[in-house]
């Protein structure tokens, strides 16, 4: 018997994050569809992340990677958090694979509850985008230069 | 029978985009010649572009690439801009391939009317040189040092 | 007979840090585990560790390396500080393998005895995750988001 | 009949540029020496520039590349300027060859006449330097530590 | 016959800097050992160093090299030392060999002959710490956590 085991779809996430984005990003991708099999990949702070994804891709086959974390508010935090992006993009270009970043800021909310919510929220709204990207890619074309923003609400087109 | 399906482009653009830029460009290289095969390829976000490019030129075979975003005005935004052009730059070294960014800052334009106006012309003009790339590249060559930009006015020589 | 080595795990420093950092990760892990051969390979300065970590995974077989720097206060070792980090970055996406970033900046300590303090601290703390990445990888996933900080007190979720 | 074409040396420039350097560089090296043959190459932007000396390496064979930017005085143009000089860097690094990055930020010179004089005084320079890199290493070993400059005067050595 | 002509030491520097520090560091080594064969390459600016060593260590099968360079005291050059910086990072990385980097920025000293004194110093410990690095790596162990310096005093362990 042979057990299909659908696309494999990496999350990795971190301690020093400050909310489990990476439970409610795979309840949302589960309840999406049932074609993908979630790997989770947990490591200390943002700037293990790239290479965890970068084996996930590798070496457990991962077609595409959501990469959750949360960069504090001080100028050291943001300075640590260009250097995980910068070897997001780098593990992108090495692997041929999509890895989408989700980082929430800290000082992008005005408290923890905010931030708890925004967080969870983008992870949610960019597990769908995980979804378009592996099935549907015509959803995303459609939605081309229409101001969609992930978190906080839609700013839409330029022009109305 | 064989059908000659021309020289593959590259579009690829982004959802976060206010602007629908990708439309415009392919309907100007159309224009200027029948030689080309567009693939566009829609993704969430700037910093998505990077692979998207690479994945166009090294899986489709597209000998060149419009990548199409628009950065907000935000300082966060200046960085993952910052960080996408990278990526950029380094999709084009690992590939030999050109990749011809065309970002457009929001806070380059006084409100959603010029962006609109600005984000459509500046595609065009770019898809002009994705043009000239191709096919003139003596063109391009006798416009060496005439201070042209894309979008706004061409600025001309220092010394005239 | 055939001796069984262990794991091996790199530990790169600096003859600038001002504090011996090496001798606590070392004497940490050695406590949690004699699954474990550590490597120690001192540089100069941090910009010279990521070659080193490198060296330490492709020529002595390290699977993980820690990396212990202490950059200045001033703007420029901020930078050199940057420089570093992206190095190590590279070398982990180079080699698939992690290397744990172990940077104390002069400044977050207010005086000598506190650096002494803080830098033994988050040395023996990253020592404690170099055991769980390699050993329990479960112990990481049930504190994920749970805003876990190496040297300085915890900071906690964001809602409680 | 065999024609020896010369060491193949690259020329890359921009229509961004306000000042045509490259022809006052080749009409340099041409007086300089006859073991040279140029291949030209121009592009639309600075950041267009690497891939094309990479190109002109990979493609075309050319042992040296000059490439000849005009950064504008705008922040936005500086980071472009920082881009276009890390791919720079990295061709090289991916290629083995020197690459002379001749930029002429625009806000060097106090007006349009002086930024002329200013680029084209530097891309002679430098085409004299491509000289001394290819035929008298020594020239440049016995000018080591001596404060050159190109563009404006030379600042000379620290201790007289 | 066949001759031993010992580990091959590369010495990279530039026609910008205003010291000749070369020269002293070529001294210093072969005060410290007669096992090694000092090979020196000149370049015109700091950015052509990374490359440089690159071809000394791959061309010339250097086993080690020092890049010596002077950053001027403007943002402009501040930029570039950066980017010669990432430059000698990747150059390590690629080739798994050390490259010692010693830049002295012109606004370390107060005047040219501190300058001249400080450049000159610092080339001589970093000359030092090539023997190390190739002969003796237990002298490093030893020195690790005591807050060397080159150039200026060491500023010694944090806590005495």
């Amino acid at each position: 018997m042979v057990l299909s085991m659908g696309i494999k779809v990496g999350i990795t996430d971190t301690t020093f994050a400050r909310v489990d984005m990476a439970s409610v990003a795979v309840k949302k991708l589960n309840e999406m569809t049932s074609k993908v099999q979630i790997i989770r990949y947990t490591v200390p702070g943002m700037k293990d992340l790239p290479v965890a994804c970068k084996k996930l891709i590798e070496e457990q086959g991962c077609e595409i990677v959501l990469a959750l974390g949360m960069p504090g508010g001080k100028d050291k935090d943001k300075v640590c958090a260009h250097e995980a992006s910068q070897g997001l993009m780098m593990a992108q270009l090495m692997t041929n694979k999509h890895i989408i970043e989700v980082f929430v800021h800290e000082d992008e909310a005005k408290d923890g509850k905010e931030l708890d919510w925004l967080a969870k929220r983008r992870a949610v709204e960019h597990a769908e985008n995980i979804y378009y990207m592996l099935f549907d890619q015509k959803y995303l074309e459609k939605q081309a230069g229409m101001g969609l923003r992930e978190g906080f609400e839609d700013v839409g087109p330029a022009k109305r």
